[in-house]
């Protein structure tokens, strides 16, 4: 029996899959910060102008740019592995599939955008490209990307992991980027944050400051901005997941799945399988799709949807999406890519439209469910993968008490063997399950009582 | 044009190759501390007698177990990559190809052979192996197997390597296996050394003593000791790198590689890509094949061919290979892997046999070999396989000057995503390049005139 399906180059996707072209009601824009819809002009400081028109696309299909193809196939088509040590193990009756996003050269899925954001940058006579990363999984991303492309790329991490996370920063040295603690002296949102409080750790959200206004003030205008989760365009990329998923289930024999599942912290790995699977759920097909997501940052399953920003600096346009309120700083677990506070829009409106069943899994649960992977499977994954793996194990525990053979697909979205720490807590008795209180619910999500409201879907 | 190809897993070879089946001269036996060849009946409590029946088999062709098979399709076939990138960076007509053994759950290519011995110490009966480990490739790739296999694995690892690279460690721990820093109070050998010297950082012989002790004093015989390179029966099961690489060429449009590279520290994945050329460079093929070693650490360049142990405690038989004398103590580069002070009685009698090209390589040439990799093809690769790149650069860049379109085969043995300290010391110009002074080898080979010599072969 075979454990795994490669497709060869030529097998891959020629286009991305637009979910926005067929969710029952049309995508609410972006507001400024008079509550007014932003057009195109208002981001084109930040993005190059061919991103921002698939930004905003409605066209169900787009074509993949042959020299982005070129790119992708340094890695893709990714494997598709049918989890045969793990059914065994559980003694269910379903059969487990995980598409394996941790062989590209980062580790992850990211570059599956990245390759995109630097090719299209570039096309557009961009010679440099800004980001900020937490952990750093983002910035490797696309640090190797620019790499390969050969353009400039200049990270802001986080000050706090940029010290204690040397590695990943020596992974962005190793593919040429500059990478730099945030807060820094080269920016004034920087300077600004340094002459209050100098000892700060940094933060997410400042480092996405940092990272914009060095794209918007180059005199030149050859540097843009690159973000790696949230955006409709993110989303857009990283649907080459779920339409090679497709193509490797028929050659499993499959018809098509009755379970997808991946984790979802700003909701790109997610988006990524599932919303080729969507296409068909709406068209009729019989599919339970399950983003997950940690109990400490419950966004998908207990935030309001609303119009918030999607950074604390609030520099970016509000978006209507679940969100714990940009303020939230949620407690230190170690899937460091699900600790964001709010959501992609697609991915909440999906969930609004009642496409979507959210839900929430304890850490502790996730480790057991990524130790048992580790011992039978093999692949020793990222926490944020643990999330899917958990909730996989769930579905086929249940599978079992139905007695049904159901097919169950899920992301591994990366690895974990720069996130060995995490494990290490584990193993110590370091880690504990929490839940985020209703009344820090309720005090996080005040905050976005300032803004306009977005419409609610008949799904909900 | 198509930047790699993928096997499936019905296309993965049946059988391993045995060199030993096609040298000109028949491999010389092991010798016993009284300087007689050595029985399969005398490795008994150390090996099980089905990998000792390999050891000496004079077979051609080996079966690969259905077993072994299926764990190997966890991760293999692996993918032959041309390096498209790095060819354009070189501007030579020469045509690269890599092998890409990084994609294993472990990150190289021990767990070819690390799941085949621990599939035969099972069928053996065998519940339990342990193993030393240096830097820790080696003893996570071990771990790794025996989960898949569901037995006991220990792991002795050198003190200094166990404080200072805890997440190696931690990477054996989440696949199930016991690692202790060596030596230990575990066994009389680590015993005795503690006694002695307290505070000793521990080496990979005092490790080994410990291994074998603890996997000969088990009681009932059901504790077995399993080594990651050097022996026959690991250079056997690496072979399947090399056969896969044959038919992906042919895919590829190459009747044959003009050089085939690897790197080589005990020998494994150098064997492991080449022997299965060497057999038609020796039906009459005109291929170059090249291991490549470090300067600083020169067994195949300058090392003599003499009768040695493998280990620093002696317990291993004497081998006929390459050895700078099982005293030689290298000094500290990064590329852990290849600081062995001998090399595998295979490759060592190919060199004899005239049939090998071996290339020392500096230092500094092999970090900036692997950051052009890097940059251009966009993998990150451990610091042992730059020295298979830095060679691949060498040969393509002779390929330009000579301007003839040769065909270029390395093997890319692992990736370096934990080996990031390395890159961070050549990023800060701590390394220096370093030669072995002649006074230091003739001191360190003295030793090898207590030992009886091996025959010499036609081919010098």
């Amino acid at each position: 029996m075979s454990v795994k399906i490669y497709l060869q180059e030529d097998e891959m996707p020629r286009q991305w899959y637009n979910l926005a072209a067929d969710l029952p009601h049309p995508p609410q824009p972006p507001l400024g910060p008079d509550g007014n819809p932003i057009g195109p002009d208002q981001l084109a400081a930040v993005f190059p102008m061919n991103l921002i028109e698939q930004e905003v696309s409605p066209q169900r299909w787009i074509d993949i740019p042959e020299k982005v193809l070129e790119l992708l196939a340094r890695w893709r088509p990714t494997p598709l592995h049918r989890a045969v040590f793990l059914e065994k193990a559980l003694g269910t009756p379903a059969k487990i599939y995980y598409k394996n996003e941790s062989v590209s050269p980062a580790g992850s899925h990211k570059p599956n955008t990245a390759v995109a954001q630097a090719y299209y940058n570039k096309e557009f006579g961009i010679k440099k490209l800004t980001t900020e990363t937490g952990a750093g999984q983002w910035g490797s991303a696309l640090a190797f990307a620019t790499s390969l492309l050969g353009m400039e790329c200049k990270v802001y991490m986080v000050r706090i992991s940029f010290d204690q996370k040397p590695f990943r920063k020596l992974l962005m040295q190793t593919w040429g980027a500059t990478c730099i603690p945030s807060p820094s002296d080269q920016t004034q949102a920087g300077r600004d944050i340094l002459a209050k409080t100098p000892d700060t750790p940094g933060s997410l959200g400042i480092a996405i400051s940092e990272a914009i206004e060095e794209a918007v003030s180059d005199p030149k205008g050859e540097t843009r901005y690159s973000l790696g989760s949230v955006l409709n365009h993110v989303m857009l990329h990283q649907t080459i997941i779920g339409l090679e998923t497709k193509k490797q289930l028929a050659k499993f024999g499959e018809k098509k799945p009755d379970i997808v599942i991946g984790c979802a912290g700003g909701g790109s790995n997610f988006a990524g399988l599932s919303f080729p699977f969507l296409a068909d759920k709406i068209a009729g097909d019989d599919i339970t799709v399950i983003p997950v997501e940690p109990t400490s940052c419950p966004t998908m399953t207990r935030a309001p949807y609303a119009y918030d920003h999607g950074d604390v600096a609030r520099m970016t346009p509000l978006l209507p999406m679940h969100s714990l309120g940009h303020e939230f700083i949620p407690p230190p677990i170690h899937a460091g890519g699900l600790r964001y506070h709010g959501m992609s829009p697609l991915v909440s409106q999906a969930i609004m439209e009642g496409l979507l069943e959210p839900r929430a899994v304890h850490q502790l649960e996730c480790y057991e469910a990524a130790l048992l992977f580790a011992r039978t499977e093999g692949l020793v994954v990222a926490p944020e993968t643990s999330h899917a793996i958990a909730v996989a194990i769930q579905e086929a525990k249940k599978a079992k008490e139905e007695g049904k053979e159901k097919v169950i697909v899920f992301n591994l979205s990366g690895h974990g063997l720069m996130d060995l720490a995490g494990y290490d807590a584990y193993f110590q008795g370091k880690l504990q399950d929490y839940s985020l209180p209703e009344e820090d619910l309720v005090a996080s999500t005040r905050i976005l009582d300032n803004y306009p409201k977005p419409k609610v879907f008949a799904g909900v």
